[in-house]
Formats: C-alpha cells, structure tokens, sequence
C-alpha cells in the first residue's frame, strides 16, 4: 500500500513538471491559454498515448482524469505564477527527471505485461518517457530538441537495457524496476551535469569540407 | 427519415467547408493538387480518425467513400474557382461553423456510445471538431492557430458541458443534440463577431518587464 | 521460396533506403544519433504503422526486429560513409523507389487481407509507400517535399489504380503484384527524368493578380 501511494506520488509529480513543460514552451510563443494546456496534455499523455495505440489499448488517461486534472492544476499554476518559477528551475528539472524514469519503467512494464519482447518493451519504454516532449515541439513548430541537444531519450534506452539485464539475471520486479528508475534518473542528472551529449551527424558538405 | 437527411446535408456542408480550409491554406503556400488534397482530408477527416483510434475502431471515412469525394470536389472547386470564392467567405465561414458544431455533437454521441464516461465524451468531441486544422497547421509548418487566435476548440468544450448538462436534466437526446449545436454556433460567431479571444500567457521574461 | 527470398531483399533495400534518406536529411539539420535515428525509423516504419493503426492490428515492425536492426546499419553507414555516399546517388535513388513501390504493394495487399474495399486499399498502399517521408518533414520542421514537388504519393494512387484494374480482369495475383511493382518504379523514373509535376494551386492574390 505504501509503495502504490509512492508510486502515485511520482508519477503526480512527474506528470505536473511534464506539463509544465509543455506549458512554459507554450507561453514563450504566446499561445493562449487553451493552446498552453494543449502543449501541456501533449507532454504529459502524449507518449503513453502512442504507447497504447500501438499495443492496441485503451489509452490510459481516458481511464481516470486525474492527469486532465494535474494539467489543468499546471496551466494555472504557469498563467498565475510564472514570475516565481524560475527560480525553482531546478526543483522542476528534479520533478521532470523523475517523470522521465518513471514513465519509462511503466512503459516497459506495460508491454510486457501485454505480452511484449523485451526489445519491443524497451522502445515502447523510451517512447512513452520521451514521445511527449517530440510532439510538443511539432505542436509550438520547433526542431524537437531531443534530437539535437540533450541526452534524453538514450536514458530510458539504457534503463531499459538494465531492465532487461535485471530480469535476466533472476533480480525481482521491484528491485528491477528500483533500479531501473535510478539509472535513469542518474544518466540523465550526470549527462546535465557534465554536458555530455550524443555525437552530431555530418552531412555530405560538411565531412568534404573536413579535408 | 426528414431528420436524416438534415444532418446528411449539414455533414456535408461541414465536410466540404473544411476541405475547402485545408486547400487554400495549402494554395497559400504553394503546394500542388496532391498536397492540397492531402491538407483537405487532413482537416475533414483527422479529427475524427484521431477519436476513432483512442476509441479502438475502425476510423469512419473507411466505411463510406462519400468523405474522400467530397474532399475531391473541394479540390477542384479551389482549384477552378478559387478567385471567385473570396467573396464568399462569410458563407465558407458559415459552412465551417456548422461542420465544426455537427462534429462535435457526433464526437460526443460515438464516445458516449462506446461507453465512455462523460469527461471522455467532451474532449472527445473537441478532438472532432478541432484536432483537423492542428493537423492540417503541422503539414503546413504553421504554428497552429486555435492555439494563439481565435476561439475554436473552446466552443467545442462548451457545447459539450451544454450537453452534459441537458443530459443530467433528463432532456431527450434530439433536442440535446440541436441545443448543443446551437451553442457552438453561437459561441464561435460571437467569439468571432466581438474579438473575444482567450489570455494570453505571459513568458517568464514578460511577466518580470512588466514590473 | 525463391520468390520469398526476392521479396525479402527488395524489403531490406527499401527500408534501407528509406532509413537513409531520413537519417541523411536529420544530418542537414545537425541532429545528433539519436535524431538522425528516429528520423530513418519514421520514414522506413512510419507509413506501415499509420496503416496498421487504422486496420486496428499490430503495427508490423513489433513482430519482428529486423527492421530497427537495418535501420541501424543506415545510421552507422551515414555516419562513417556520408563522404561516400554523394556519388552513389542513383543507387539510393534506385532503392527508395524499390522501396516505394514494394510498400505500396504490400500496403494494398494487406489491407485487402483485412476484409477492406479496394478505394480504401488504395489509399493504403499510397499511406504505406509515403507516409514515412511527411512525418520525416514534420519532424524536421521543413514543409513536406512530396507536397510540393516530387511525384511520389500519385505513383502510388497510379499503382493502386493498375492493381485494381488487373484484379478487376482476373488476373492471378502474382502477375498483378509484379505489374503494379513496375507500374510505380516507371511512374516515378519517368516523373523524375522528364521532369513531370502536378499543377501546383493557385491562391486568391495570385489569380487575381494574373488578370
């Protein structure tokens, strides 16, 4: 019983900074506040919600609407208290992190559960944590900054691989998924920190120029 | 049997309305007849495909080709007549206002009966009637202009409460069906005819200037 | 067996194609591996998954690996050979048209499995062959090419078009798979050769202007 009322916690709380997101990249391009909560939703369900399209489910928010609700708890949050949140940036980016391990394991989970090999469960891991911030950016008419500048969507990849190595080796589901969260959560915080990033592809004039 | 051919013809009419957005938006920039044709279906039909996919069935334009046809017929009435149609644009915008509305009232009646609660129903029914021109913005590498402009999605929302709200007060579901649309209409001509538009949000640079 | 085999190689080419040209245009833009890699994955699985959403089945990459696997090899040859590959321009060029015309077959054949009237399998085979290259554009930011330029998508709806045609005359279903196969290949050479495009629309300003 504790442990679900930690996980339902998490995943609030990961679900607000997802939103969040999503709202603060809406009013940096002056959407109103209809658009903002749209941004926000995309973050926030999006990648779940192609998760479940392509496992042939239900989407999962249209089962509770607790998470319409958080994003509508966000919006309000950015529309009347926007000049104080940026000094929290850092609680935000914590709260975003943990969304991302957490979605990720429940990605993974999921299609397992739904009868998934594990190369399967690990995309599916890596799109619901990561899917919803792509399609923000599609939404706002940006280059998804997933693909060019952060190490985000490589961290649920590993996550995944560890979930797979765990559940290999005979580990327990808890632990598995525990561990599966921290290194994510770490991948992430260390590729911040110390500004490690996937290498840049070249395209044909650049790699001539080289020479 | 009279009743039928009412909301057979408003259908219709919304269809092609929509198509016709989809297309000169796509004149606009230049794309050629099969762009074009792809950004009408895209405004006509992908609302509608989007609620059919969350609610797990087979998407409504694949039952009867009388959407891919209408969409054709717009093709060439923009294509042919395009530099007689400006001053109609309070007819187009009429046509659009009625499809928006019967879209939404369909959106909400499916989701209501695949038995799903409410809430569902309402951004359902949204989703219907406004998720096109999202789609169709995203093709044209625009940033979606029912996120920053007018009032759109929101006549949706409130036609849905309308809806719930007659429901609850035990009204038959014809009359619910037309109050609704009703409030659509009205809320969008409105909305349109006094400038009402939603707040904007402010990004944290602006709100602090203000001080 | 023997035909098997020639089908899977032609698969294999394709999607390698197809993978390269979205990995080599997330390359223009500066996309690190992992952008580079979801956008080879989007247009060598993308039209396929469209497809298989609508037809309420698994999308067709969860059943087996093979295709993350080549689109794999695509990233590491842009990656290490993009010097290389300019050159080999035609040879690309060759493969994705293979490609296109091998989906769209595929496309039409499942859909036709699936119990669909043929318009739909139409569009089908049309969504398989090109789908993948719009929301490689979508995700890329640019306008989608095949709307404004190439005759891509109506070699496929002329491919639909013959397969029906020959079914429609008895044909035995191998000859009309090869027939359409050929019939999108030549579409596509002779557009790209001669230099054939669709009209391109026209908006309001435009037509007046010519007056």
């Amino acid at each position: 019983m504790n442990q679900d009322l930690i996980i339902s916690i998490i995943e609030m709380l990961g679900t607000f900074a997802f939103a969040i997101s999503g709202i603060r990249h809406a009013a940096a391009k002056h959407f109103d506040w209809f658009g903002g909560y749209v941004c926000g939703i995309a973050v926030a369900i999006g990648g779940g919600t192609i998760r479940d399209v392509m496992l042939s489910t239900t989407p999962f928010w249209m089962t509770t609407p607790i998470y319409i609700i958080c994003t509508a708890v966000a919006l309000l949050t950015v529309a009347f208290f926007e000049r104080w949140m940026e000094p929290l940036k850092n609680a935000w980016f914590v709260f975003d992190t943990f969304g991302l391990a957490l979605f990720t394991v429940a990605g993974i989970q999921k299609s397992l559960a739904f009868g998934q090999p594990f190369w399967v469960a690990i995309i599916m891991g890596c799109i619901t944590g990561s899917a919803g911030g792509v399609i923000r950016d599609v939404l706002l008419n940006n280059e998804p900054v997933i693909f060019h500048k952060e190490i985000y969507a490589m961290a649920c990849v590993l996550g995944g691989l560890v979930y797979w190595a765990c559940i290999t080796l005979n580990c327990p589901v808890e632990l598995t998924a525990i561990v599966t969260f921290l290194v994510v959560c770490v991948c992430r915080l260390l590729a911040v920190r110390y500004h490690i990033s996937l290498p840049i592809l070249k395209s044909y004039e650049e790699n001539n120029k080289q020479e």
